[in-house]
């Protein structure tokens, strides 16, 4: 089982805006960190937003940062949230796909509550859990 | 969260084959009844065999039969099988990926504790549970 890029590159985004909650990240800064697409990351941060998770902030020193204290974001929301377009396999596509047992499944049933006890699973968890550790270069003693 | 397009065409020909559960399976019957990809059907059939969960028969009538009784294959064994070798995220690949954070990453062990319990909660149920309604063209009332 897969997670998204989309997903996987937004837990790394909020895992290093987790490292200091009050800051405001540019999507180049992050990007330039972990190496990973601008383009993909701005429409990760976007869908963050739509979702209340982050707040974007305009200006000089603007950016993302969190909407809320890392241990209020648990982390079956958040991939749920970033998961949300992902179907488990072709029946969950939102046009259904065009599988020929559709209609006798019994295994779609079973999926799907094995994907909500995956996501209230990973409810146990928050993003302080998984908050990255500062950047070596602004060891400045009030991050978390 | 996806499961692979090997995952998905495995399950389905396992429901098939549990629709009658003493007779072999050609992949080119299975395929043609899916409209999926005979090779790709093939590779998987393979994984099975590997896997202990099918076993194939040569020669006229043969085929692909499951090994064991459908109520003794648990979805989440079988699961865990055919996404053998998709990684969750990149730093669940073989090579570990390129992620910049993987040295002091804390999510990589709580998304690895979700996905065994996916698994988990998969073998709660067995093949028997998905196993399809025997096709249209054999109604011979000794399948279940």
């Amino acid at each position: 089982m897969r997670l998204t890029r989309f997903t996987d590159f937004g837990l790394r985004a909020l895992m290093r805006m987790a490292s200091e909650p009050e800051r405001a990240y540019s999507t180049a800064e992050i990007a330039g960190e972990f190496g990973i697409s601008r383009n993909h990351l701005t429409k990760t941060i976007a869908a963050l937003a739509a979702a209340g998770i982050v707040e974007t902030r305009r200006g000089t020193g603007g950016g993302a940062v969190l909407a809320r204290p890392p241990a209020k974001l648990r982390l079956g929301d958040i991939v749920g949230v970033l998961e949300q377009k992902s179907a488990m396999v072709e029946c969950f596509s939102t046009d259904g796909g065009a599988c020929v047992i559709t209609p006798t499944c019994r295994l779609k049933g079973i999926l799907s509550g094995a994907r909500s006890r995956f996501l209230n699973d990973l409810n146990a968890y928050t993003l302080a859990d998984c908050a990255l550790p500062p950047k070596p270069e602004r060891r400045n003693g009030d991050v978390r």
